[in-house]
């Protein structure tokens, strides 16, 4: 381990005393310089090895700047933590240090006790922005949910994204309120009383403004990804990468007082060290808790069902505090009917949904028909707050041609039932944003891309991806404004019915979790009793010290 | 684990009392049906899940068939264990248990006293056979060495190739011998006290003849490797194909009598399983070895300097028995003058050769320069029969743009230091056929395809990868037989001097390695003096029940 990057960052430009330290990975340049653009002045870096650095009093925080690799080309800092021109302009200095945090007797929450509520910057409020979140705070609390989960805000191009297509993992998306922004609204959910749950993506890059391949093997073709050659996790030259984003875990935490970390996607994460990089992370994080005395967790998406990546370090696990359970998810949705196709096809309803209240996985050793293999390791002894369901997310409404939210598919009951299996499970429930008044929007694929190609091949991938479904209905189009515009929550129907019935619907339950035996996620508190034939299930919830509970 | 592959294959043909059973996995396949080739028979088989199948008297050992896909592509079966007309022709059936073997009274040899020698089949003698092996076997004996390691036999285009082009896992080579002679070869080897090691390929299959795309994924883009998409041991799909080579790993040992495997460039092998398919090897061969009371060994080359892979299962290894240490070998040849290029680069001499005497990997968790990042594990208390060292062997002549071996390169007297260097280590010694003579022939790299634009591909890659030589010569044509022929040994030097001498030498070290301390590769035994100014390395090496050894 590298003690030094615990205290503070060693990438990009950080601030001691009234200098900057500049330090960029670029093992195979034969020159690097830094240009501070306003002044047009450029200075060399030395030579460090595989790093190049300077420290100067030229550059001062809000100063634009880039890098010059080789005396010819000019790019942003792939450790910047602003792109105040989106991801081709300049990178923009940032000192963290000078946010005055008033959060001080802030504790992060047990894990055990997190009600978490996902949300999608952009289109959460009209104003789209951390600002129009911190807006919302009071909302939270009257809901009764205790831990936001924003969606990713590393910069992307353009004003619209899911935030999966960023390209500078240190730099908060500018339109959102940038680096500040991000702490401002941190700092004022911890006085509320609720954590911040941060989604990072460390298994790809976006397509555009990805300038990774100019400084240095970001990337191998060891290993593949949906998007392409792989981050380089265990090629030669991968101990710098693997630098690059422990860096950043550490960032979330140290600078932006993140209280855990939702790690997207983690099956295409491909590492075949000895020691993988997650585990490698977690330990990085748990030498960081020692030192700071304080609480972090990594939550993990992965589609493996291999307890691996949660059993803890010292029974040679990967350490991850808990990870999300799509099986949940799905075999809610197919009990719920309507759905059949696709991923769908593998789970067969309230039989799986039964399975997945006992066991948190449905296939754990099983043969799954889709991958046709056996699937999944049994979650054993593994506590319940290990795993974060839902009933509807991001990827399960967005991936949907239409992005229809069950507020469109399902009956108002079967929206009332769906909320209340979610509540009642021993596991860690999730809300998607608007989903507890029922809201009508759709939440659909939206981009804001400036490659003509690229904007043509995005429109064509999601034709293309719809094509099996024969309907008449055109995909809407992902680079469209309008598309983006639709996916917006419409808070006046808080004040409407049905949706002001629901919202009171989901505050009673979430109270009722947190008050009775259910806010312990505890399996072996669970009894599930199935009847097949009448297609109904039985949840019996117990703790020593409380009633019983019959859902 | 699946028990019913332990006691015999299930792929392929197998025959019980007067019946075939026939069984091919094409989970994708609308129809099959097995062709009888000399009866023009086609037989429907049956769908059984993925795989397909029937059981028939009409197939007979030593008919030639062939598998019908969906009624129009006619193909080779994937585990044929005999190809008459080489890679494209028909399969031919072979029942294994016509061979009367006459080696019950043969055990293993424990593996710390195994003497390795490895050779190339087609090369080692004038008639490139089996049966020209067995002919040497009583020169073996002459020699010291125990234990033979035979170069991959499976069926590969032509009759030219080091066999890391095959494409039938399960065939022997028709032109060695097939299946009968390669059960005759082990037989006559065990009656004469002599192991065999066969090495296997499991990292990629050869491009030619390589129809398994037409039966399912067996490949998977997920990986790539230097030879394309990687063989698919963790994607969908993927338990057939680890079942595929579970099974072969089973045959060698069962129907061939074959006491060790080396596993081809592990390192390319991609399973980021849990149960990574290594360790599901030595499971099935654990309980094989339960069954049969018999004693057989793995043995890897990786280039991954990572004890999992030796670490027993118990302790969460892969379990293997053993691993090739190509450092040793890079380190001696620098030390013995001349190397200094490509990967001998991250290599100084006797620095390093007396860390690899001391501990086995000369980076165990330190920075490797061409590499650029932290490289292998303390090897701690693994066993020095764990370790195989060599001062040549096929691989490390062979990819020499002219095949020169050290005997070309190096003095007389540095050709026996490098002997002694070798065999006085506390690991496994290896030779390479004919270096006990100091054979001046070269060992080429050479190939027999087929296909005119594959013939073209290999022989243009060859050229690109010496281009970097900027030498007059030209890279020796892969294709040609003559490149072939020039890399036969030859056998009348062994009564030519210096020849004669050098062979003497080689018989007093085995000898020597065998009476003296020297037979037990034990690391705790050694003591390494190394003199850097004088360049000398002093070697002591002792046994609690023998006088030390000085070297």
């Amino acid at each position: 381990m590298n003690e030094s990057l615990i205290s503070q960052r060693t990438l990009g430009v950080t601030f001691t005393n009234d200098s900057a330290v500049v330090r960029v990975w670029a093992p195979l340049a034969e020159a690097v310089s830094l240009r501070i653009c306003h002044q047009d002045l450029v200075i060399p870096l030395q030579n460090d090895g595989a790093y190049w650095q300077t420290t100067t009093s030229q550059l001062k925080p809000g100063d634009t700047y880039t890098f010059i690799l080789n005396n010819t080309t000019e790019r942003p800092d792939p450790a910047s933590l602003s792109q105040p021109e989106s991801v081709h302009g300049p990178s923009q200095a940032v000192d963290t240090a000078q946010f005055v945090w008033t959060d001080s007797t802030w504790n992060n929450l047990p894990l055990e006790s997190y009600l978490l509520y996902e949300l999608h910057t952009g289109t959460f409020t009209p104003e789209g922005t951390f600002a129009g979140i911190e807006a919302k705070l009071d909302y939270f609390v009257e809901l009764g949910i205790n831990a936001i989960e924003i969606m990713p805000v590393a910069q992307f191009p353009g004003t619209r994204n899911w935030g999966y297509d960023g390209v500078c993992p240190y730099a908060v998306q500018n339109s959102y309120g940038g680096a500040a922004g991000l702490q401002r609204l941190v700092d004022a959910c911890h006085r509320k009383g609720l954590a911040v749950v941060l989604d990072v993506v460390y298994n790809h890059m976006g397509p555009e403004g990805n300038y990774f391949a100019d400084y240095g093997p970001y990337f191998t073709n060891k290993h593949r990804t949906p998007w392409g050659d792989a981050l380089n996790f265990d090629d030669n030259y991968s101990d710098s990468v693997r630098r690059y984003f422990l860096e950043n875990v550490l960032m979330w935490f140290r600078d932006f007082h993140i209280d855990a970390l939702r790690l997207d996607a983690v099956h295409a994460i491909h590492d075949e060290s000895e020691l993988h990089i997650l585990r490698e992370i977690k330990q990085y994080v748990d030498q960081f808790m020692q030192e700071t005395g304080r609480q972090y967790y990594l939550i993990i998406e992965s589609d493996q069902n291999e307890t691996r990546f949660i059993q803890p370090i010292a029974s040679d696990g990967y350490g991850m505090d808990a990870q999300w359970n799509d099986e949940f998810h799905h075999a809610l949705r197919v009990t719920a009917g309507g759905e059949r196709s696709g991923y769908y096809a593998d789970y067969d309803g309230i039989r799986h949904l039964a399975k997945s209240y006992r066991d948190a996985y449905v296939y754990d050793g099983t043969y799954m028909p889709r991958r046709a293999k056996i699937v999944g390791k049994p979650t054993g002894s593994h506590p319940g707050q290990q795993f974060v369901v839902f009933s509807q997310n991001h990827d399960q409404i967005g991936n949907r041609m239409l992005g229809e939210r069950p507020s469109q598919l399902v009956s108002f009951s079967m929206q009332k039932l769906m909320a209340g299996a979610v509540m009642s499970s021993p596991y860690l429930p999730m809300l998607f944003m608007g989903e507890e008044w029922g809201e009508l929007n759709p939440f659909l694929y939206f981009v804001s891309h400036s490659d003509p190609e690229l904007i043509e091949a995005v429109r064509q991938g999601r034709k293309k991806e719809f094509a099996a479904f024969q309907t008449s209905v055109e995909a809407p189009d992902p680079q469209a404004a309008q598309t983006f515009e639709r996916s917006r929550l419409r808070w006046e129907r808080l004040t409407q019915e049905p949706h002001q019935t629901l919202f009171r619907y989901y505050q009673t339950l979430l109270s009722l979790r947190k008050k009775s035996p259910l806010r312990h996620p505890n399996r072996e508190s669970v009894a599930v009793v199935m009847d097949d034939a009448r297609q109904t299930l039985t949840l019996i919830r117990h703790h020593p010290n409380d009633a019983p509970i019959v859902c």
